[in-house]
């Protein structure tokens, strides 16, 4: 089986960054109360909350990270041989949004796939591709993740009546985009994947988090056909207090077993990224030495399928020759694990 | 790379068969005019039109398909090594329905996979799968596709006030699921996979469909922020008239080339299969000689990611040792051709 690589990074960020400030501005959200039970404190999203209007879909967040992604790996668009994107949002239901990203990026003749997942799709999405690229059908690949969460608030809504449960989803998701080119070409300089494991595991296990989408939710008083009100997003916040540290915990001993890496070996953790304060929490709970763990949470928020992605930018930047990383992300949802082993050669 | 062949089929459609007879009953729509434009006879519904209540949600007809190639297999849950799943329809959009899925199966520790794709789909599925086993990470690996359209059909709206274009979709769709466990273990017995190929071409071309999700339509008049009134799926079907045959014989032929194979040399075609009509006319314009051809949707309608499903369940009972088959399925919603090409050892 061929070596598989990561050769170019990018990322996109949609707007300005939004400020624990500004969120109690807009939402009556306590700042404090965020930066205690949360601890995120900017995070982005796809519409402006002050000009009221929706700026991206997820075709063009997508898009900007994927060219970025093409402009480091120093390919173009007519090299690639296939496309595999994920996400928890997309545009629509068909088309699929890759295709519609594919577009954009002016190729055409290309297989392309979309992986409907959440907080696990980014690794999902690097593993098709990683077999694809490790079987040797196919030579280099782009792998997108992304996600806009925020396309469908109701402006004419009374921010300040909104739930508790949906402002903490406002206070800890955010949107944006990350993408990679990976490439079986021996030639081609980059960080090699060792190991990639996807794990659902929630046999018998009520879901920790539940999505489902109404498009604009026109009416904030509206009701399903039993007469709930509509919510699209769920969680359960015990649950995933209780599960997620340690599944990560056991994925990064799998994946220190299959490499046959000790704890010291490993030079930067990728921890999951629910929140800050979850963060924290998690890399104290797996003993993370200082300065060892790539976080973005705090800053970027939880934007789902793209967030592995910053996480490997960051590596991308930091990692030297010789060097190594292990990554997971959990998936509360119906409770998957995935993990990541890389090294730089 | 291993040689991947199809072990076990099985697919499932929901409740009885409904008669064009009876959309004329519940719809007003005429048979005498679904049978000239439309050319499909029965289909098979989620929901019970009598009755009026929801029976089936995707987990339902995905676990029951999935359960019959297991049967079909001779392996049991446990020794599936990974599950992929295509929908365009998910019971949400977290957590994806395959997981929902295996967890009916009681199946646990297994790396899982959804695709979210429209008519292209179900051989999207079998191509994630086929590099996974191809690449020797894996050895035996379950695909579902499914698709359940009716599952939010408003009850309490007037039926025969139902716009023309909604009617199409009703009698041209239905619902259900397919599924097959893929092996490369060279003990096993099986149609070999000895070509498959995904293929966007929507370049810069107008989406032929749009397949957006509004969960349970609790009030037919109900309007997006447009002001515009919110139906789910939209279709060109003059575009997809202009474009499916042709692009269905572009596939055969990079099938015929890739493999070699002349046209007299295919013992079974699997066509695309939008509508008993056009499938005739698809079947016509390929030129397939009298009886290899292999359809269904005048039986089925057009379950989308179940049908090639279906299809290759009838070639499973036809398949002689030494004969061959190519499938082709085309996705009109931003174009994209996929093709199978397959021999019985």
């Amino acid at each position: 089986m061929l070596d598989v690589k990561l050769i170019g990074l990018g990322s996109f960020l949609p707007g300005e960054s939004i400020t624990n400030e500004k969120m109690e501005e807009i939402f009556g959200l306590r700042q404090d109360w965020i930066d205690t039970m949360i601890g995120t404190k900017t995070r982005y999203f796809a519409c402006d909350l002050d000009e009221k209007v929706f700026k991206f879909e997820l075709v063009d967040v997508c898009t900007r990270a994927a060219e970025k992604a093409l402009e480091n790996s120093g390919l173009s668009a007519e090299q690639i041989d296939f496309v595999v994107m994920s996400t928890a949002t997309p545009d629509h239901l068909m088309p699929a949004t890759v295709n519609l990203v594919v577009d954009r990026l002016g190729m055409n003749n290309v297989p392309t796939f979309e992986i409907q997942a959440g907080c696990s799709g980014a690794l999902q999405g690097l593993e098709v591709a990683y077999r694809f690229l490790q079987s040797g059908a196919f030579k280099n690949g782009l792998v997108i993740g992304g996600d806009v969460m925020n396309k469908y608030l109701d402006f004419s809504r009374d921010f300040k009546k909104i739930r508790s449960s949906e402002l903490i989803n406002l206070a800890l998701f955010g949107d944006g985009a990350g993408a990679v080119v990976m490439s079986n070409d021996a030639e081609k300089s980059g960080i090699k994947i060792e190991q990639i494991v996807t794990r659902f595991e929630g046999l018998g296990r009520e879901p920790g988090q539940v999505m489902n989408w109404f498009g604009t939710i026109v009416d904030s008083s509206m009701k399903d056909s039993k007469g709930k009100r509509i919510q699209s997003a769920k969680e359960d916040y015990k649950a995933i207090e209780a599960h997620v540290p340690a599944m990560a915990g056991e994925m990064m001993d799998e994946l220190l077993t299959k490499t046959g890496w000790s704890k010291e070996d490993v030079s930067y953790y990728m921890p999951p990224q629910l929140g800050g304060i979850m963060t924290d929490k998690i890399c104290t709970y797996l003993e993370l030495a200082e300065g060892k763990a790539l976080n973005c949470v705090a800053e970027t928020g939880n934007n789902g399928n793209a967030l592995p992605y910053i996480q490997l930018s960051m590596l991308a930047e930091r990692m030297q020759s010789g060097e190594t990383a292990v990554g997971v992300a959990i998936e509360s949802s119906k409770w998957l694990k995935t993990g990541i082993a890389l090294r730089k050669e």
